[in-house]
C-alpha cells in the first residue's frame, strides 16, 4: 500500500487493519507525521503538533493490541484535536493570544473519552480566534489553507481540523460548532461533519465561545467514521451542566438501512436564497439521488430560520463577553479583529439576551412541529464554495450577504434549536471546490441523519475524491 | 364535630372521613364557604372566590365517592389557588392590574393535576403584585391580613394562600416561590410550606415572575398534608421547559422514619445574623429537639449564601422585565410600587445577568459539597415575625435590613440553588406570632426534608394551634 493509500484509508478501514495486525498504530502515525511535516508549511493546519506524545501513545497501542487487548475501532488511530479542547499538559490556545500560554491540568471530557478508546492524539489544530468565525485568518497563528486549493479558506472555526482530515494528516479530528463551525469546514473540505443534539456530547473542557450554543463533535472523511467517533465521544457528563442523561445508541447500527419511505422536507425559502448557482445545482442533484433511493420529497417552510442570523448575536455575544470579561478589561489589545464582536456582548441588555433565548424556544417549537410532518430537512450547508483567503464578499447569486450569513447563515438555525445536523459531501464546483449537503433531524435522532447521509454517500463518488496535494 | 373542628381537620383527616363517607365533600365545602364569608371582610384572603364552581365540583366528588369511585386523598377536599395559577374560564390576575381581565383558556398543569386528583377548587387567593414581594400590600386588590393578628402581614407573595389555610378557609393552597414566597408566608402563619427541587413541579401555567427561579408548591397545616399535595402535583411536564424527567417517589413513604443518625448542619454565619432574638431562641430550641430525637448537629458554613440577595435581582429582574415587556412599554402607570423593580430589569446588562447565573452555579456547587458532609441544613425561615402592614423596617436585632433581606434573605439562597427547602412551624413570639424553621436538603431529596420536618412536628405542639379568629 502506498503512503497516499495508507493515509486515505477511512478510519474504519484503518481500524480493521490495526485490529487484524496488518498495520501497526506506529506505522499509521509515521505515515501521517511524514505527510504533516511535508504539508504543514503549506496548510498551517496545526498550532501545536504533539508528535512525541503521539509516538508514545501509538507504541502503547501497538503493545496492547499485540497483547490481545484491542479496545475498539479508535484504538491506535491518529486523531487531531481542535485547539479549544483542553489537553492535560499541552497548551490550548482556542486560537487566542490570551491563551497562548494556557496549559490545562485536565483533559476535556471528549479528549479523555478518545484516549480511553485508544485514539492516538496527533496535536492541536488551527482555528479562528476564540472560535469566532468572523475572520478568515487567525491573526496570531496564521491562516489555514484549504487542501483543495491553497490560498482559499478551509472554513471555520474548525478549519485546521478540516484541513488536517482532508489532507490525510489524521483519520478524524474534533471540531466545535456554535453557529456552524463543524459543518461549514466539512462542506468546504469534502468531509462529513455532524453537530449532534445539544447535550449529547459533553462540552466540558472545550473553551467556551457561547455555552448555550456550543456543540462538540467530529470531522471525518466518511459517514461511518463520524458514527464511530460519535460512539466514542457521546454520553452523559455530570461535569457539563448542559449534558443530557439520555440513552446513547450505537450510531453505526442503522447506517445500512437506506431511505426508503423517509420523508424529506426541502425548505426552499431562505435556505435556497442567496446561494451560489453551483451549490444549488449540486444540492438539487443530491435531492434527486435521495428521491431515486426511495425517499419522498416535499416542499416545506421553516420561516423563523430566517431570523437566526439576527437572533444569534444577542445570545452568543453576551455569553462570549461574560466568559472573556477579564480579557476584555485587562488585555483588550491582545484581540485581533474579533474584538468588536466580543465587546458587543458587553453592551447588550439582559432583556435583549432573554428575548433571543425566547425566540430560540419559538424556533425550536416551529421546527419540532415541522419535523412531525417530515422526518428530515435537506438544504445546502453553506451558500458558496470556499473563497480566497482575505476576500470579502458583498453578494452571492445576486443577494447581499455579509461574511456571517455567507459562512453560517444556513447552519446557525440548528445551533439555535440545538437539534442534529450533518454535512455530507455532495459534489464540486466547476473549479473543483467541494460542496456540502446539510441534513437536519429531530432532537436526539442523530441515527436518522447518519442513515440518510450514509445512503447518499453510498450512491455517490464524492468520498473517494481527495485533494490534489 | 363543631364547625371549627371540621375546618381545622388536617387534609389527611378530612380525606379519611371523606373516604369513609363520614363527611361529604359538600359538607366540607359548605363549612369552609361559611367561614370564608364570615372572615373574608377581615382577612381579604381571596381575590376571586369560585364557590359556584366549587359546589358543582364537590357535588360531583360526592357522587363519585358514593358510587365507589374514590380517587385518593385529595378527592373532595377544598383547595385554594394562588391567583397566578391559570384557571380555565376564571380570571387570573397575578395580583396585577394588567391582568385584571385575563381569563386563561387552559388550566396550569398543577391545577389540572389537582382537579384530576379530585380536589375542589375554592378560588383564587390574594398575592403581591406580580408575585414581587417588595410590597406589603397589594395596591390593586388590597392587603391580606395575617389570621394570627389582623393588621399584620401574612407574608408573601403567597400571603392570601397562607391566610386561607391558616384561617381554616381550605385544607391546602398552592403558592409559588421565587425568592421565598411559599416558605415566608408559611413561617408567618404557622404553616408548612415546601419549595421542591427546581423542575420537580411544573410551572406551566403559573404566571412567570422569573422563570429560572420560579417554583410551584403547596401550603398546608401539617407536614403529611404537604407530602400528599406534592404527591398530587409533582412530575414531569413536557410543557414546562424546566421540568425534569426524574422518578417521583411517594413523598409520604418516609415521614415516620425519624431522624436518628441524620446529620444536620447549622450555618450560623449569615443565617443567624440579623435575626430577631425570639426567632433565634425558637430555632435553637428546635435544633435541640432534633438533637434529642437522634440527629447529630454540627456547625457549618455556606458563605456564598450571603451573596444571594445581591445576586437575585440581576437574575430575577431581567426575566420579569422580559416577560412584562409589553406592559412596561404600553401600561407603565398600571403598576403599583413594584414598577421600579421591574423597570430595573430593563437596564441590566446581559453580562451582569449571566454573571448572576454563573454565581448561582458556584453557589449550587458550594451547597452540593456542603451537603456531602451533612444531610440537611437547619436555619430560621425568616428573620423576624410578621410585622404590622405598612411598617417599614430598618434594622432587626441591631443589624440593618431592608424589606427584601428581612422577608426572603434566608430563603432566596435555595431558590438560586434550585434545591429543596421546607418551612415548618417552630413556635411563637412572646406576642403570639408564628415562627418558622427552615430545613434544606440535596437536590431531589424532598423526602428527607419532609422526614425531618415530620419528626420535629410530631415532637412539638405547634401544628395543633390555630389563630384566635
Amino acid at each position: 500500500m502506498s503512503m497516499q493509500e495508507l493515509v486515505y484509508l477511512s478510519l474504519r478501514e484503518a481500524a480493521e487493519r490495526v485490529r487484524a495486525r496488518q498495520v501497526s498504530p506506529v506505522e499509521l502515525l509515521r505515515a501521517v507525521v511524514a505527510r504533516t511535516e511535508a504539508l504543514q508549511p503549506r496548510l498551517n493546519a496545526y498550532i501545536t503538533p504533539m508528535f512525541d506524545e503521539a509516538l508514545a501513545a501509538a507504541q502503547q497501542a501497538e503493545r496492547e493490541i499485540m497483547a490481545g487487548q484491542y479496545r475498539g475501532p479508535l484504538h491506535g488511530i491518529p486523531v487531531a484535536l481542535k485547539d479549544n479542547y483542553w489537553t492535560r499538559g499541552v497548551r490550548t490556545t482556542a486560537g487566542a493570544k490570551h491563551l497562548a500560554d494556557f496549559v490545562p491540568t485536565e483533559d476535556a471530557t471528549v479528549v479523555a473519552k478518545l484516549r480511553a478508546a485508544g485514539a492516538v492524539i496527533t496535536g492541536k489544530t488551527n482555528m479562528h480566534e476564540w472560535a469566532i468565525g468572523g475572520t478568515t485568518t487567525n491573526p496570531h497563528y496564521g491562516a489555514t489553507h484549504n487542501p483543495w486549493r491553497l490560498g482559499h479558506i478551509p472554513g471555520g472555526s474548525s478549519g485546521g481540523s478540516a484541513a488536517a482530515v482532508a489532507a490525510g494528516l489524521c483519520y478524524a479530528a474534533t471540531g466545535s460548532d456554535t453557529a456552524g463551525s463543524i459543518r461549514n469546514p466539512a462542506a468546504y473540505c469534502n468531509l462529513v461533519g455532524l453537530k449532534a443534539t445539544y447535550g449529547r456530547v459533553s462540552i466540558y473542557g472545550v473553551v467556551p465561545l457561547s455555552w448555550s450554543l456550543d456543540h462538540a463533535g467530529g470531522l471525518t472523511r466518511t459517514v461511518e467514521d463520524t458514527a464511530l467517533v460519535l460512539n466514542a465521544i457521546a454520553g452523559y457528563d455530570p461535569k457539563d451542566l448542559g449534558s443530557a442523561n439520555v440513552p446513547v445508541p450505537d450510531f453505526t447500527a442503522s447506517l445500512a438501512t437506506g431511505v426508503q419511505g423517509v420523508r424529506l422536507g426541502v425548505p426552499r425559502p431562505y435556505f435556497f436564497e442567496g446561494v451560489a448557482p453551483e451549490v444549488v445545482a449540486a444540492v438539487e442533484q443530491a435531492i434527486q439521488v435521495l428521491r431515486d433511493l426511495g425517499a419522498s420529497v416535499e416542499e416545506v417552510a421553516f420561516p423563523s430560520a430566517a431570523q437566526a442570523p439576527l437572533i444569534y448575536p444577542f445570545v452568543s455575544r453576551p455569553e462570549a463577553a461574560s466568559f472573556q470579561e477579564q480579557f476584555l478589561r485587562t488585555r483588550p489589545d491582545d484581540y485581533g479583529d474579533v474584538r468588536p464582536n466580543v465587546e458587543l456582548g458587553g453592551v447588550i441588555l439582559a432583556t435583549d439576551y432573554l428575548r433571543g433565548q425566547r425566540l430560540r424556544t419559538a424556533m425550536r417549537e416551529e421546527l419540532g412541529a415541522l419535523l412531525t410532518r417530515v422526518d428530515a430537512l435537506v438544504t445546502p450547508t453553506v451558500r458558496a464554495v470556499a473563497h480566497p483567503i482575505g476576500q470579502s464578499f458583498t453578494e452571492v447569486a445576486g443577494m447581499p450577504v455579509n461574511p456571517f450569513t455567507l459562512g453560517v447563515g444556513l447552519t446557525v438555525p440548528f445551533d439555535l434549536t440545538g437539534t442534529p445536523a450533518i454535512s455530507v459531501p455532495c459534489g464540486f464546483s466547476p473549479e473543483g471546490l467541494p460542496i456540502g449537503l446539510q441534513i437536519a433531524t429531530r432532537a436526539w435522532d442523530e441515527p436518522l441523519a447518519l442513515r440518510i447521509a450514509a445512503a447518499y454517500e453510498r450512491a455517490t463518488p464524492w468520498k473517494d475524491r481527495h485533494p490534489p496535494l
